[in-house]
């Protein structure tokens, strides 16, 4: 039991007093493949109570013929008859006062229509009795702390503190199962189906438990993309979040469907959704270990300076190049480190990061090993130690033996990470010695190793920056009146795209739209356009027409007076012809924009994470350039600055070539707010503003288009309850 | 020793018959770390001579005073002297008849000036009797076919296929010291400084090597660019070539410059290089071995159509995610395999690629494992198998080992890859047993299998493929004449960069120039421009003046007549004024091009591989949006037309949105064309031809700026002899 005092939710699946289980068959007592068999295995010390009518005994466990016989000590049943027995036996359950059940049968939402059916089944149950349930389609949870599984297959036990939670058993199953190591976790929670038990109550489960330090996350989709970001957030300011999200391609996304009947997000929604929670995501399940043990072990890195000291050149120049990769630095050795380590090496030898020591150590490695790796974990500038060495584990090659130099200096130095890679005859003899007493990893791949310390040297960073308040534009309630007002109209008028309508929001916002007036025919002209400065661009108005250039609706650097009566009469008798039948609402006289560098600001509603605002390269070849930053709504001026940073375009809007930079706070203002009409307006499926033109003196939109919500109002389309 | 006929450069040093080892000390003997150790540990059956006056007896070998005293039969000597005695003993060596050696001894080019001017020595003594050298600073040589050895560490014995070359003794060790497998490799040897055996020399030798069907480089650095390609183009016409370049950063190439004396080539041209000469790039030490082990074991792989069949579904969605970043697809399954393995699900689930096979597995693996692989390695739509599995080796867990039957089916599909990946308890005891057969390989992570199975694809592509004859443009005897003359004037001249001059370059060799005329002075001008059609463009001629629109040295859209006199006019005096002192020869005149998409075509020649073509995305901003495509010169027509594919801007060419799209054929020329000038005039060390004007009527070029190599001619900056 946890030591906790207040009950939290998932106390009784995670330390449960007593079990029952039902669906366990006479030929699963004994068997390998058997809850039951594990259960004994880890040695789980509270009641086992097997529900079967047909069985008489079990060892180390109560057999009853009924669910209602079991005693009321019981708080967890876990459920794996065939599955359309699940519902009445779950009803069972909650009827004797059970609260807790564990679903392993599989054929639910993961299957078909008659296994949604009896999902729903499910679902309703939970909500008129109140049990709570993990599952369906789920391994359930192993807990190394309470000796508690449900898991039908053996698991390791393992005392790191890293909570796991998996959509997929696979996950579950635990790292030593990849890596023949140990499990990897001391509790890890498979979510299955999550008809009930989401990601967000397991993510504050480890939150609140003294024994997790890192949690890691495989998901191959997130439900509820707003609630994890939240959490995630708020969980990492006090213990890191890793995610692996699988599905991310088109062709996983449909094998992910098939896997736990969930929709996946979209691979850069999320990318985006994750960084700005502060997730650390990893690449592959062997990624997903290394930076949860990386974290549990070391914490954090100071900085990105790294000292190699390897046995061989070859191996010290792939380093470098692996270093490189995931953005670290050489460190560049004090002047008292090189003094002190300088007479190990011929007169010939450079004394310089990297550090090849193959020669003091073929001489004595007694000697020179811990005056290099000492003088290397004291040197300030040096954040961490990269070791390369050889592990053979023949007799004869003892004196070529630095494991436990490494392990002993490592534990002394418990502010600098000391991260390995050894080649040689008995890596995982060695690796056991070195990771002794967990101050030092030995990585399979130099990759591994640099990609830990890099997420290291993040986790670090993010300590030691003062917490900035974020800033927002101010709310403006006149604006989201008049917009609503706009945006209900269209809807009754059964528009699925805006125009006028777009700009006449944009401005109501405030946004610095180029001067604009909306013509309905020949005679408004005059007057509607008195205020425009020529030259002039039109446009035409038309819910029918989508593509104006193609269809003749674009005509640009038009004069006033008659040239521009011309040019109204020319484009509608155009459009009129290319497009026969389109209404046509009149045309948009528009102020042609000083010139500039052509952006884009948009917006895309993802299923599960909501409003995603997007900015990047415009003009016409957008799509194909593809160089955007995303971030999901709300998003702050300091969020809107950092993702004009992360484009190609930045560069050019700095003022390359000694032309004037781009007034960037105008843009900034420019994402903020239509991060602002997302939020306030759900019935916009998509915003594409396009190009808006960046110079010294501001930002200018001269076109925009508003998407509605299919059916009018935003839909969450995930699967949950 | 080899069945070869024909005696090969380095028979004697793969194959010796007897061998004399020159600088082993008395300690050396039973020693660890010896090459006297290792060679008895191998079991070579050479003669084995020890050269050292103050040793009386070793065993297995004969010991002798001096060189002088060695037997005629040593055809190789491994020398480990103190480094300032290595002339001498290699002399001696020379003198006595004894045709190669192997220098292991370090400090020399890798080191300080001594080494470098003992390595000169050396040079020298090769010279002048013609023995043959490995080395310095290197481990040699292992053999596993001939037993043989100049290592003074352990190395394990191989019969993979694979002919090992690298520039570090470290990757020389062998991958069973990375990985705890056999070595990976039948033949290894380590260049070091390679003063005389060279890369090409060990790439050539196992050409012809029947033993080896594989060919692995590790390298730092290429000194002979060209010489490589020509080489690595032939080979890999019947051995596929993977290489491992290291040193691939800046902090990279200072670690290798200090390690091997070799100033490392650029990445981005290197890899172009590797690319046009068909070699496949590994980027760790541990892929290096997973591309050739694939390559020795499947050979190559008939498409890219991959079937997945798992213990759980939850590893089939992570698998899908590694094929699709390898660009493989999923295959689908044919009808008939469909029906053959249907009836081991249940109803609820849907047969089809990936197969999540666990509950058939768990119900009886025996019956549906064989099944389920027989269907998908006879199914014509599937070109390989990816097969996920669990390794418990508990004996309660045999009924679900798979580990046999892959072995036995994959063995009798020799046509079709069987890729694995495990989770379990023995997974290196389940991999013995897989790959006893050399059918199937387990693979550590997704990834790497993944990535192994494209790498066989591309391979298989290439066997499949007629070889289509290159075309080029036909040679230009009168251009290259032209150019020559202009070039040697200005040499004479003492340019650096070139303007005027490049325009008459580009001129004679036909590229497709906007009309312009180069106009000294004001008297001159009516008479040069009289052929010209406004609107022109301006541009200051002067060899002090390298940014021209910073120095107001630019002016566009100019008329004819009067206003060209005044452009002329003020473009001189602003010029005069911002750059005192500059030498001004004129101005030129040219016509405006028509508009189009602004392309890049250039070329700087590297160190190492020579004239390397560069085609991109132009205009000011080039440098910024980096989308260049890169080829090492000569370029034929077809790789212009690759090079141009490879771009992001080539689907801007295409005529996205509905405009019509550029001429690719014409910039095809251009590039073809700075290919042929890149190549008759290795004085130019630059071209810059930026914008170059795409369209749908051609190409059109306004600016050009050729540099020329410092010192006039090019020179080769590899540290070779």
């Amino acid at each position: 039991m946890t030591s906790q005092t207040r009950p939290r939710l998932l106390d009784p699946f995670v330390s449960p007093g007593a079990i029952a289980i039902i669906g366990l068959s006479r030929s699963a007592i004994g068997s390998p493949v058997s809850v039951h068999t594990t259960l004994l295995d880890m040695g789980y010390e509270g009641g086992i109570y097997i529900v079967n009518p047909s069985m008489t005994s079990a060892p180390g466990a109560t057999v009853c013929k009924a669910i209602s016989e079991v005693p009321k000590t019981v708080d967890l049943a876990i459920i794996s008859v065939e599955r359309t027995m699940v519902p009445a036996t779950l009803e069972d359950c909650a009827a004797h006062g059970i609260g807790a059940a564990i679903i392993i049968t599989q054929g639910f939402a993961d299957a078909d229509d008659i296994g949604a059916a009896l999902q729903g089944r499910i679902d309703a149950i939970i909500a008129r009795t109140g049990i709570r349930v993990m599952g369906p389609n789920t391994i359930g949870l192993v807990n190394s702390l309470s000796k508690f599984t449900s898991s039908f297959i053996e698991v390791a036990r393992d005392d790191l503190p890293v909570g796991q939670v998996s959509q997929s058993g696979f996950l579950m199953m635990g790292h030593h199962l990849v890596t023949n190591e140990s499990a990897g976790y001391c509790t890890s929670i498979d979510l299955g189906n999550a008809c009930d038990i989401n990601l967000i109550d397991v993510l504050e489960h480890y939150e609140t438990d003294p024994a997790i330090k890192v949690i890691e996350c495989h998901a191959e989709a997130i439900e509820d993309g707003p609630a994890f970001m939240a959490a995630a957030l708020r969980i990492g300011r006090s213990k890191p979040l890793v995610v692996l999200k699988a599905g991310r391609t088109a062709a996983g996304q449909v094998a992910v469907a098939s896997h736990t009947g969930a929709v996946a997000g979209q691979t850069r929604v999320s990318d985006a959704a994750f960084r700005q929670a502060g997730v650390f995501q990893a690449d592959s399940a062997e990624e997903l270990r290394s930076f949860s043990k990386s974290l549990a072990t070391f914490g954090s890195m100071a900085g990105k300076r790294i000292a190699i000291m390897s046995f061989s050149g070859g191996g010290a120049v792939l380093a470098i190049d692996a270093l490189d990769r995931a953005g670290l630095e050489l460190a560049e050795l004090s002047p008292e480190t090189v003094k002190t380590v300088a007479g190990l090496f011929p007169d010939w030898m450079e004394v310089k990061n990297p550090l090849d020591i193959w020669i003091p150590v073929a001489k004595d490695l007694n000697h020179s090993f811990p005056l290099v790796m000492n003088a290397l974990l004291t040197d300030a500038g040096v954040d961490a130690v990269m070791c390369i060495y050889c592990s053979y584990n023949l007799p004869k090659y003892d004196r070529y033996d630095a494991s436990g130099y490494i392990r002993d200096l490592s534990a002394a130095s418990p502010g600098k990470p000391v991260v390995c890679w050894s080649y040689g005859q008995d890596i995982e003899g060695f690796t056991r010695t070195i990771e002794a007493k967990r101050s030092a990893i030995v990585y399979p791949r130099l990759d591994d190793a640099a990609r830990a310390l890099a997420i290291l040297a993040v986790q670090g960073a993010r300590q030691h920056a003062a917490a900035a308040p974020a800033t927002w534009p101010p709310a403006n309630a006149k604006a989201e009146a008049i917009a609503t007002g706009i945006l209900h109209k269209s809807k009754a008028d059964g528009l699925e795209y805006l125009f006028t309508e777009a700009f006449e929001i944009l401005d109501a916002y405030g946004l610095p739209m180029a001067k604009w007036a909306a013509v309905r025919d020949e005679a408004d002209l005059p007057g509607r356009t008195a205020g425009l400065k020529a030259p002039l661009c039109l446009k035409i108005d038309s819910p029918d027409v989508i593509h104006k250039s193609d269809s003749g609706g674009v005509a640009l650097g038009v004069g006033s007076g008659e040239a521009l009566l011309l040019a109204f009469r020319d484009m509608t008798a155009a459009v009129a012809a290319r497009v026969p039948g389109a209404r046509l609402s009149g045309v948009v006289v528009q102020e042609m924009a000083a010139k500039g560098t052509e952006v884009l600001v948009g917006m895309v509603r993802d299923p599960a994470f909501g409003p995603c605002v997007v900015f990047g390269t415009g003009g016409v070849h957008a799509e194909i350039l593809d160089d955007f930053a995303f971030r999901i709504a709300p998003v702050s001026q300091e969020e809107a600055r950092a993702m004009i940073a992360e484009t190609v375009v930045a560069k050019i809007l700095a003022g390359a070539r000694g032309q004037a930079g781009a007034n960037i706070e105008a843009l900034v203002d420019v994402i903020c707010k239509v991060s602002q009409i997302s939020v306030a307006h759900p019935e916009i499926q998509e915003i594409d503003l396009n190009p808006v033109f960046a110079g010294p003196g501001g930002a200018s939109l001269v076109d925009a288009r508003f998407i509605l919500a299919d059916g009018g109002a935003y839909s969450h389309e995930g699967c949950g309850p």
